[in-house]
């Protein structure tokens, strides 16, 4: 049943804010043969509204905390500027794209981070994902391109982490394609030595992870998005790869 | 062959800043039987946050000024925050909405003003509506949110008349539905004076309305959106009304 492949690629970081990296991330995910989503982080953007209008960004344990002026700015951001951005500059690649939230078309539900020992505000963790309409979609060649905004179904936006977002698609879709998820950002993988970019690691398995996480090897933003692609692999998603724009990469794998 | 009804609904104004008179405008919109479109403005939010961050509003002949900085904030504010706050409340409300900018699917193109006497900025006319994938969502039953942010297909994002994306959407499916076309605001509708809800102009026509606008009746926002409705009647839009949300309102008409 599941010959079509679909890739799941999430851009985030510093290929957003710069538009020369921006337009090489495009162009590389439009030469992506087959049906394809496009999922993005925030860049620095919202923390630089932010500070302009005098709140000033609140971070926990690599996370943002979302308080509901934080939300308008996120979702005046995320689901604004930078979504239709990307959606304009893929419409002259050719490329017919679509901009969504959680929120359009019910595709992602989310509740409100349920955490006893931190307040994260507005932040949402999936629940439930819908493809139906999204898989009309593919099948139509447009080319979903998603923020980090979902929804609750009462009415209350959320902000939510897009490497989770990615993972959740590439899970959900995983039941009726063969699905790659792809995590670009603007080092060559994950890293032995973070400054050296000739440490690339080309395969990671749980073990390695355990051992790398352990020794310090591996730490930070990294330590989620690792959990993310185990999590992806160990719910059909056939192939998950951390990756640059121009290279292989480090694949994730469960052994 | 045109059998089906489609309703197309422009809200802007009051209707969007305060949130019972929102939640009102969704509620009637909700209730329309049949295929529909809602198609929101701006209201005050994209001005107050210009100011907050410094940059000051600039007008002419009713229509704002859109420099990159403006393009910008009516970008986050219209795509962003607004059209994805109604979205996640009609789909509290059980409609399966979808928000799009005329880039998202590449339903408007449009182009940057030519005006040699007055410099626009980031404003687009529209040049072409497609709708082929619009009619594919609306026999889903999906329920398409616009907001008044267009593209010129070369990446560029423009700023556009929200009630004039009204009209074009509502020609532009005429050719498949037979359409209404619902200016929606915080009046009853076109009023003999402005100040007195009870002098409603239950009908207008061409003749009244160069009638109406030689002695000055009619001035101001009314002029355009009169232009739009006569324009879409004359582009076989079946019927238009300017109204309130509670309110037969008053009907444009030819004759």
């Amino acid at each position: 049943m599941k010959q079509s492949k679909l890739t799941v690629l999430k851009i985030g970081g510093q290929l957003l804010d710069d538009k020369t990296a921006r337009q090489q991330a495009l162009q590389a995910f439009c030469k992506i043969e087959g049906p394809k989503i496009l999922v993005h982080g925030g860049g620095q953007k919202a923390s630089q509204l932010s500070e302009q209008l005098g709140i000033k960004p609140k971070m926990v344990k690599g996370r943002r905390v979302t308080d509901a002026a934080t939300l308008q700015i996120v979702t005046m951001v995320y689901a604004g500027l930078l979504n239709k951005t990307l959606v304009a500059e893929l419409q002259a690649m050719g490329q017919n794209a679509l901009g969504l939230s959680g929120a359009d078309l019910d595709v992602i539900r989310a509740e409100k981070r349920k955490d006893k020992s931190i307040d994260y505000g507005f932040a949402g963790d999936i629940q439930q994902v819908q493809t139906k309409t999204l898989e009309v979609l593919l099948q139509q060649n447009i080319c979903p391109v998603f923020c980090s905004i979902t929804h609750d179904g009462q009415e209350q936006l959320l902000n939510t982490n897009a490497d989770t977002i990615a993972t959740e698609l590439a899970i959900a879709l995983s039941q009726s394609y063969q699905t790659q998820l792809l995590f670009c950002f603007e080092k060559a993988g994950v890293l032995a030595n973070p400054a050296d970019e000739q440490s690339l690691i080309l395969k990671i398995n749980p073990q390695h992870f355990r051992e790398y996480q352990n020794s310090g090897v591996i730490s930070g933003g990294m330590l989620p998005k690792l959990s993310n692609a185990f999590r992806a692999l160990n719910q059909n998603v056939h192939k998950v790869f951390i990756r640059g724009l121009n290279h292989q990469g480090t694949e994730v794998c469960l052994a």
